[in-house]
């Protein structure tokens, strides 16, 4: 790198992977814990995780869910009691055999998910139609062992939030598994972390252990590749089953309940990384951003400068802006900077003694890298217009690097050949067991079946369906 | 009872650990978990703990402090290194011995508490006395292994935060481990709780695993037992000299650190249901509650009352009172206001067609009881000032019950006396190890040392201290 500077992150078109965990660590995002497969939460990346939560729960409240805990710890026999979802999540459990110093009579699961204990509590809550639907989410974290752990993307225990409801009928439960998937995780996905996923149903062999029906949110990442960001499931009246949960009718009559369960995770925060990052690092969207702009004194060599942008941060905190000063002049000001479009913060405030001299700072937006001069005394109205515009040029350009990448192919063969950089969108009638099969083979799999209009497959019929196939995390 | 109606609860004089079990039921506040000493926290009860957090982690976030999220599971080998801490936390831990289908090599705990694993990360991130003081809080579920199990007080897993901080100095972690208490603790739980806590530290034998100085706020429950409400730990250089928490000082020369831990948790919802509540059920504090106000429809024949009512509450969420409206109207009036009453929500406004045919409604108090009339046009005005009276009143009344059962005694004798019903004020230097055994004997304890004053000990001599000798949870 004769003359040059090295860069801080391998390049992402060198080595996607590498850049991703050299992201986690110079961004002080994260790191590996010491039992494989579990993970540390860095404050930065914390904060993050706070604001995806606040937006999250406002949404799940919105839609007339209400926040309850269940124990982290299951009897096994719980689990048995649905055939799918014990063959499904056996494979990965973490198992309690002592506790208190003794062998347990009966071992305990720590929570892959809580489908089973929920059922166990909601068939006691409901008597009757009155107290139909019944709509409960939790916070909180859950253990699935992980062979090949990555930060974010699959480790062994990862926080999400999981929503479980009960309805009185099928059509009930199905339209509330589609409001979660379109009002709740679309809207946040695509309206807070501007990302423009796709939302689909999965194929059988790609649901969750136990449900009818798999509805799901497909992003692009900055390789091409798809990642699942957020399910709702249909579990028709398998749990219900399992458990019992029954109530009386306005005839008075017994009937089954209808369930669903639906979930989004810290898996969100390695999306957001690989959607969005670039060669410097991350990029947060002004409206997830815990810390939307940084006021950076340059330089402050006679003391005056220092007190100037303290006083531009407060009136910026005044303009509602999540806003942070950095004054610490005893570091360079080009590692500081350079510290800030790691972190992705989408706007940078630069305050420096000539500058201020002139009435004036420098704006920068991490988004697309320009740089104005600002008259300081408009800078906070400038800033929060700035922000609006960040934020919806990182969805544009989101959307416009998925669509770059997404072809209509009409063979399976076109189909692998688009899924080597992005997705490919393939009539569903094309796809036999044996092309699933042979894209499986490539590592390509059907992330969703959706209309030829990218909506929820709802009522469609199966030939009229368009298979979405990638490769992916 | 004939004639009467059926105590909804067991009254508190009769029996007052079933009363408790009963207000958890009748409130639908909480159920025992499937696996023993596990609990389910309902709606209602978690979006009290919801608030607790917000208002906890405000003033963390206020103290410096930055989230964080550290693993689930701990290698057992990490708290071998902390002699005392392994001692004291090994009966009490729940091992995983099974992940993913096979046997682990290196069994891991579920973390009972975090010290062991940040203090491996702070290790990492502390270099120079730059990095100094680390300030980090984690929310997360915690398991000790409980035989002796009660819902929020004494549970297998629970919820809290755990804030872990590293500091040049003892004397700088001393004061942090003191401001935590102070102004985070005792602010928040005498401010918001309107809990009356009393702060002081441990005595040795009480002390946190590890620590050389536990701080508490130790509060005084209805049947004049106490409860530890929170600590706050000085942890010496135990943890640092186990994970060599060492930095560079301005001199160029290693040194080790000085670090603090502190907590509260899921057991404050005991203390909240044992200090306030009475033999109608539980009596939230305003600034706590979820629901300030619930506004009733009594009756509506001709379907004009609940237009009103529901009018009403908006006008009094716009006047910013957290607000439900009840519209049940085919359950009786008298089954929902006990139900409220169960519940707690400080303020009723009761909405009937007669008041309103008269421009008047009614609002009653939960926590002395009282009615008035009140014209329906000043009603928001009225909540909102009504409100901070039940605030201000339920603090007053909480610190009034525990003065009249707190008493001054120069003799263990008086002092097992006095804690059959209240807390003793013991000097300190009257308390030698048989006495502490004596009390012990009785299931008395002493609940923390402080000043005449009622301060922190800080440096005031042992022999100046008092004792606070009670029976507790």
């Amino acid at each position: 790198m004769a003359g040059g500077k090295a860069p801080v992150l391998t390049p992402r078109s060198e080595d996607f992977p590498r850049w991703y965990q050299d992201v986690l660590n110079k961004a002080e995002l994260a790191d590996n814990g010491p039992v494989r497969g579990t993970m540390v939460i860095r404050p930065y990346a914390y904060a993050l995780w706070e604001r995806m939560v606040a937006e999250v729960d406002t949404r799940i409240k919105a839609a007339g869910a209400e926040n309850a805990y269940f124990p982290l710890f299951i009897p096994e026999s719980y689990l048995q009691r649905e055939a799918e979802h014990v063959e499904g999540f056996s494979p990965e459990l973490a198992i309690v055999t002592v506790g208190g110093g003794k062998e347990l009579e009966e071992p305990v699961v720590v929570r892959p998910t809580s489908e089973t204990v929920i059922g166990e509590f909601m068939a006691k809550w409901i008597q009757s139609y009155r107290d139909l639907p019944l709509l409960l989410n939790q916070w909180a974290n859950v253990v699935r062992w992980e062979l090949r752990p990555r930060v974010f993307l699959r480790t062994s225990e990862f926080l999400w939030q999981e929503g479980h409801t009960a309805h009185a009928t099928e059509a009930d439960a199905r339209d509330y598994a589609e409001f979660i998937l379109r009002s709740v995780y679309r809207d946040f996905m695509v309206e807070v972390l501007a990302i423009p996923v796709l939302v689909g149903a999965k194929i059988a062999e790609e649901r969750f252990a136990g449900a009818t029906n798999t509805l799901t949110c497909e992003a692009m990442m900055g390789d091409g590749k798809a990642l699942q960001m957020g399910t709702s499931h249909e579990l028709g009246q398998n749990f219900a089953r399992a458990f019992d949960m029954s109530y009386l009718d306005e005839h008075g009559a017994q009937q089954m309940c209808w369930t669903t369960s639906w979930g989004v995770s810290t898996r969100m925060m390695g999306g957001l990384i690989m959607a969005h990052g670039d060669d410097a690092g991350l990029r947060v969207p002004p409206r997830l951003a815990a810390t939307q702009a940084v006021v950076l004194v340059v330089r402050d060599d006679d003391g005056s400068v220092t007190p100037a942008a303290a006083e531009l941060a407060s009136s910026l905190e005044r303009a509602g802006v999540r806003v942070r000063l950095d004054d610490r002049v005893s570091t360079g000001f080009g590692r500081r900077a350079t510290e800030w479009e790691l972190k992705g913060v989408p706007v940078r405030v630069e305050v420096g003694p000539r500058d201020l001299a002139d009435g004036q700072v420098v704006v920068a937006r991490r988004d697309d890298g320009t740089k104005v001069t600002q008259p300081l005394g408009g800078t906070p109205e400038a800033v929060v217009a700035l922000l609006d515009d960040v934020q919806a040029a990182m969805l544009v350009s989101a959307t416009e690097a998925r669509d770059v990448r997404t072809v209509d192919v009409d063979s399976v063969d076109d189909a692998l050949e688009a899924a080597r950089t992005g997705f490919a969108r393939l009539p569903w009638r094309l796809v036999d067991a044996p092309a699933i099969q042979r894209m499986g083979s490539s590592a390509v799999t059907v992330r969703c079946l959706q209309t030829v209009d990218g909506d929820l497959p709802g009522t469609t019929p199966a030939d009229e369906l368009v298979a979405v196939c990638a490769r992916s995390y």
